[in-house]
């Protein structure tokens, strides 16, 4: 296998732990826990593991434990760090006992149930140590949600001889873990689940987790190939860059990015949301910066676009709803001409969706009406929304130059960026906040805990200072609706309009939208000064200093 | 100006120079020169600048020179590299004598004919040193080819006592500096022109020049970025990456892209050319590629597209020409429908094009049809590559699926990178290569050289062992058909089918197509260890190993 020099170079790097977690450790427990929302009904789901205490680590004397195995899943989209998730917890295992072993289920939790399995060597850990991906044993959707799934990984847990399984994932898979952990503990099948909180989105974090895994490297890249164009922006001083990022239910990373970026504009789904903003006013929010640049004489600028901004629009969300009624009603099965399926939205909707429908550009129209999932659903993912609002921008802009508000020209370019920064290498912070909670995880079989998260915090500190512990996952959760039944979830975290990085956004915005006030953060470091390679996200340092 | 931590950290650096610029030159006279074709209709119309000798410094006696000021220009697309070049030819121009003054013309060209400049101070390109983009003085497209303009120059560089313009540029600019320096010499004006080789496509390099500067950060971000996606291709195990590069006259990039990352098809242009393939012939080949991996189960893969390609294809061009002769035809003028000018052009192209034509999917055959720059010319560049080939090798997979011939599944992702480069900080080896470039450029001047270019060469050696020099640019020069006239131009440099960068390509492509042979770069790094930091690119290590 050819590996690049960087991968080379990195392979050797020792991930930094907090300083309890060096030696051996006691487990500190604090006052028994109550769930962030609905406590009677999630209590009464989770009879054997809720209320548990939160678990802090602190050095403790050596305690000789017999041997046992432990499985690792992967579940969900890559973020960077997944692998030194997986060789924390390699080395936190083997250090615990030599005898131990690790096994990694295939492709995701689907490789539990159907048993498809390897086990995680020396050998195979060493080649995959500070990398990004998840492709040492890949990842996937399958939900662990079924009695019968539950039942058919007991069996190949028994016979693996495995005591605790590790998941690493978001806050649904999660929140499966900790269903499992209950299951196992009902039934007493003796099987630990401990969850590891994931997502580059960002939308795994409360006030027990800082940040999940991978949203600082994700950002890190994102705001590198940012800063780049807009270099190129301010160098050639002729094009507006639309620029979409991931982020469907959540703007974390736009708003990351805006910070380490200074672009002129960004987005902020929950603000559209909270605003009630129609598209419209979206469009004449970036027309009318558009417009004052160009006043000066700067017909050029950068607008970030989070990725899930479309369904953010109350307007469009009821739109997108009734198009969803509309088109499961009896009488539109049967039609087979596009025009005439446009024709019956067109009839069946309200007046007032109607008017919203009129007012999209035609082909995006016929795209809502037309495009549906494999559940019946319209498409609302398949928008180009950053080509959708560009174009939109063109035309109000078109309109206003004929009025005279708008002196300049308006030439476009879009980008959305993804995949790319979804399996970076991850950064140091994230290569050593990762290790850490691998290797915590361990710490929390070992002290025999189930339905646990493993938690570090106090990361914006040196790694030594960093405090490990456990977070008992039903102190997270709330019932919330999911396809029409009342489900038990990990409360998705979004952008809160009151929180200090959306605040220190919008003290600057405006100076941002008028000046050309770019940062360009540059790609990521692994070597060099420690303010260049070493800093955590803007969002993260925000939030503590408060 | 608030700036990043890598900026602050980075602008600390100090470029490396060749050992025979650390102290006072002299400058070692080779043979006369010919130019590389049309040797007579050259030189006749470069009577001043032809057949000088190439030029080599080595270390000399120090001399006094009277003050003189300095003028620069950067013309066209970004480049990485470029305020490193003027910073070399800052520092160059003040180490002859610090009383010496550097001009930089604004926006490209043009801001020598309409006498828009600033005086670049040591406080300015201090904040420029070793970063991306051309914001310092920006850039522009204006071509200086008229006497008139030449004459407006003469009026701003007398004014300000310029005794040197430098032109930073790609072979049309290099060819325009050379024709000024031509016209001030025949004039007797006493203004020297240097040319220095920009282009990140890679085009502008022969036996003179090894590379032109900033094509060795534009590859290394676009193959941090592939990497990235094909490390997340290769955990997903679901998608097929259809990703599209710079390149529009030359498949450099694609190809150093390919040797740093492994993807499992790369397109080269040139090839497709040579070997007259159809636009058929070039889908089948990846949907071949796509149905023998599926055949092994992995329906995933990388394809990574040169943007000209399609012009390469020599039927497609074809139609394209024709389709230009077609819609310029007086009764073309007047069509006012979509359909009709469709069915106009159906009627009016041969019977092979109209097959041609009627081979593309319809919507694009319409876009060939309709979209028409400002000369009048079909849009070429308006189709998006990416998706029309991987469309294509939908259809194609979707028919062999039904033969049997294809037994997997083909979901395709898009993506395209060219802004995300071009501005990116260079390199170590971009950030010495273009500040020895300066620096040199205000030691040919210091010679009292124009019409030559700025050239370092064994640049795969250590810096310090770098050959400094210059080289009349007519040398490279001869004539080409441009609008319809023969004109005189430096040759660009395409792809040698049999170089040893396409060799080593072709040799284990096969392979690279049926194995996941990925390597991921990752992002340049600034600081640690040397082969991370100061690799030139895989190409220049292929052609200078020869």
């Amino acid at each position: 296998m050819a590996i690049s020099n960087l991968q080379a170079a990195r392979a050797a790097y020792q991930p930094k732990l907090p300083k309890a977690l060096l030696g051996p450790v006691k487990a500190v427990e604090g006052a028994p826990t109550q769930s962030v929302g609905n406590q009677a009904e999630i209590k009464e789901l989770f009879p054997n593991t809720y209320g548990m205490p939160v678990i802090t680590f602190e050095a403790g004397e050596p305690v000789e434990l017999p041997p046992f195995n432990v499985g690792i899943i992967l579940s969900g989209g890559q973020a960077p760090g997944g692998h030194n998730v997986i060789s924390g917890l390699f080395d936190g295992v083997k250090s615990l006992n030599p005898a131990n072993k690790l096994y990694g289920f295939i492709l995701g939790p689907g490789g539990l149930v159907d048993h498809n399995y390897m086990e995680i060597t020396s050998e195979l850990i060493d080649n995959y140590r500070n990398t990004g991906g998840f492709d040492i044993i890949g990842s996937g959707r399958t939900k662990l949600e079924e009695e019968s799934q539950f039942e058919k990984g007991i069996q190949i847990l028994r016979e693996l001889g495995i005591k605790a399984l590790v998941i690493i994932g978001g806050d649904d898979s999660n929140t499966n873990a900790c269903v499992l952990a209950e299951y196992y503990a009902a039934k007493k099948y003796g099987v630990q689940v401990i969850g590891c909180p994931k997502t580059i989105d960002g939308d795994l974090k409360n006030e027990q987790i800082e940040t999940s895994f991978g949203f600082d490297t994700a950002c890190k890249t994102y705001s590198e190939l940012i800063g780049n164009i807009q270099r190129d922006c301010n160098s050639a001083r002729k094009y507006w860059h639309f620029i979409k990022l991931m982020g469907r239910s959540a703007s974390h990373i736009a708003l990351e990015c805006a910070l380490q970026c200074q672009p002129n504009i960004c987005l902020v789904s929950e603000e559209v949301e909270a605003k009630a903003m129609s598209l419209d006013d979206v469009v004449t929010y970036i027309a009318e910066a558009v417009a004052a640049r160009a006043a000066e004489g700067n017909n050029f600028g950068t607008v970030l676009i989070p990725e899930g901004i479309i369904e953010f629009i109350p307007a469009i969300k009821k739109l997108i709803a009734e198009l969803n009624d509309v088109l499961a009603l009896p009488e539109a099965q049967n039609i087979t001409s596009a025009n005439e399926q446009i024709d019956f939205v067109k009839a069946h909707i309200s007046a007032e969706n109607l008017a919203i429908f009129k007012s999209l550009p035609s082909d995006v129209a016929a795209q809502l009406a037309l495009d549906r999932d494999p559940h019946g659903n319209v498409q609302v993912s398949l928008i180009e929304t950053e080509k959708l609002l560009s174009r939109m921008v063109a035309d109000k802009l078109a309109v206003w130059k004929k009025a005279g508000k708008f002196v300049g020209k308006f030439g476009t370019q879009h980008h959305f960026f993804g995949y790319e920064g979804r399996c970076a290498a991850p950064s140091n912070y994230d290569a050593d906040y990762c290790y850490s909670l691998g290797y915590n995880a361990s710490r929390l079989i070992a002290n025999g805990k189930t339905g646990y998260m493993s938690i570090i915090k106090n990361t914006t500190a040196p790694a030594a200072e960093w405090i490990a512990g456990g977070v008992p996952i039903t102190m997270m959760m709330n019932l919330e609706k999911r396809n029409g039944k009342m489900k038990p979830v990990i409360r998705k975290a979004l952008v809160e309009l009151d929180g200090a990085p959306f605040k220190f956004f919008a003290a600057h915005r405006e100076q941002w939208a008028k000046e050309t006030a770019y940062v360009y953060p540059g790609p990521i470091q692994y070597w060099g000064p420690t303010e260049v390679c070493d800093q955590t996200t803007k969002t993260l340092q925000l939030e503590q200093a408060k």
